[in-house]
């Protein structure tokens, strides 16, 4: 299984990095620089995202039987927009750091950085387009439509999420809707042009996309959980980093609407130490924890459900699939 | 001629502010309130651009003789478009105005601005798809490409413009490629994908691309000639805006590259009244005013010739065209 998702990542990135360059019109340009810098082409040790997302649309189609070869430019435009995306949210978040090295923006400046999001957002587009070479036209219109319209979702998630930050509560649900756009829809979206590029019925499609939304569901919720009471050893950031860095994740929410004394810690805090643990203690004092798993819970099963009826065969990929799904919903970091 | 015009934009407009509502999701939400801001839609007084891109990619399709109403999402596509990178470079230039109201960023901020750039973008794309409502798949996949290289050539001219800001010297030639890619190339969008859109041969297409690249750059040096010595009382700015604005307009560089005396002024100077009144005495004495209506003249002439070849029909359309494109390449204002 490790070997398969070796290969497939080893064939994906040669893929992606290719094809990416070749639509950067001028590979001696800044402006190239920039945009290896953030996908982390620049040397063979640069540190890059994990490509969980191409991953999980290339085992999906290798599973339904179909060639994951041909799947490369769906898969290529789908890692392409989504860090065209967090380009832009590093510079609305002010984040220094990502993957362990600076910010683009930290870098090159901010209209530089808002530039290289936008020509990587425009490459994902002909990224997709690519598809031609390989699928009648009526599915390369289908899978960018998709693949668009996630983009308008994704975009209305990060507003939320921004215009969140600014208001004194936020109800669980205007939580939920909020994470399904920002997150849950672009991992849909792998799951489901993975059903359509192999071909497979309506049903399918749909249930593909319903696996998609709540393993990204699911993911996004135990991430949240991780930010509070996650093993540093494991996740490789600081304990309770969501308290820190003051992100209204799902259980801080639930802390905000349900504890008082959570609300008072919240704004006297400066965040020192002893003050995130107080804090964190007081969520566990009104099990915010086992609230934030019942959620993570109720998408993990969702994601189940919609699973068994995928209709896979029995491989290699299929394999791979549940494996790559069990880390995601069970990973310690 | 006026009315045709009028017709048509009030049609075109009445579409795009349909169509782009109807993609914002929600339509009660603030994120949609900034798109309306931007667009001009929060009231009838409200101002807008003047919808150029659109009104010549239609009027070009009704000059060949086909219908102009189906072509309407591929307008609304390239205005929407027009419109994102205006959001995003008004950040990145730091202005506070645009079409004599506030930009985007300076009321909602510098991150919900990137994102509303970033949504239209998206719908942009979604609004060039509906072109399958009325044209073989093939014609929609054509027209989606077109649009989507022209974007990554837009952010790389918007890059190139950017760091030419903290170059000392940039040649002719530098700038023409930069303002080919940040302006002509959107224009040329506009008349390439009208003649694919009217069913024209490929050597028509080729001189529609050749006639709106051409007029999008004598455009643009025509601007940038109105810029340092445009009427105040007919450009409705300022004299000497680009001066003042220490824009790198073409007349500027060949300013900085051909005169000491404009470099030590350039250099000093607080741009006092009396200062900027220098500046452009000196452009004068180095013949910068017809150094720049040179190269505007060659482009139109370009233009002119393959105007020529674009085997239009007789009709309003084309009258109507052909004033557009005058009023473009003489205007006062």
């Amino acid at each position: 299984m490790e070997n398969l998702n070796a290969r497939i990542l080893h064939d994906f990135e040669n893929f992606l990095e290719e094809n990416v360059k070749a639509l950067c019109i001028d590979q001696s340009s800044l402006f190239a620089e920039m945009v290896n810098y953030h996908m982390g082409w620049l040397d063979s040790n640069h540190k890059r995202g994990k490509r969980i997302r191409p991953l999980l649309l290339l085992l999906s189609v290798g599973a339904w039987g179909a060639d994951w070869n041909t799947a490369l430019p769906a898969a290529a435009a789908i890692e392409t927009l989504h860090n065209f995306t967090l380009i832009h949210d590093d510079i609305q978040d002010n984040s220094d750091e990502r993957h362990g090295k600076a910010t683009l923006w930290k870098i090159y400046g901010i209209p530089q950085a808002i530039n290289s999001g936008d020509a990587m957002f425009a490459i994902s587009q002909l990224l997709i387009l690519k598809l031609q070479d390989h699928y009648d036209e009526s599915v390369a219109l289908q899978a960018s439509t998709i693949l668009n319209q996630a983009t308008r979702d994704l975009a209305y998630g990060q507003f939320l999420d921004i215009s969140f930050e600014q208001r004194e509560s936020v109800s669980t649900q205007e939580y939920l809707e909020m994470i399904k756009l920002k997150t849950g829809v672009l991992i849909r979206t792998c799951t489901k042009i993975a059903a359509i590029l192999a071909g497979q019925n309506q049903g399918i499609v749909s249930a593909a996309a319903e696996f998609g939304l709540s393993l990204g569901l699911a993911f996004q919720i135990l991430d949240d959980y991780l930010g509070v009471w996650g093993d540093p050893s494991t996740t490789g950031k600081p304990a309770s980093i969501d308290l820190i860095d003051r992100k209204k994740s799902l259980p801080i929410l639930y802390g905000l609407s349900k504890s008082e004394e959570f609300n008072r810690l919240w704004k006297s805090s400066t965040m020192s130490v002893e003050e995130v643990k107080a804090l964190s203690n007081q969520l566990l004092l009104i099990n915010a924890d086992s609230y934030t798993q019942y959620h993570a819970k109720y998408y993990t099963d969702l994601a189940l459900r919609a699973f068994e009826k995928l209709n896979l065969g029995q491989n290699e990929y299929s394999e791979s699939l549940v494996g790559l799904a069990e880390t995601l919903l069970s990973r310690n970091k």
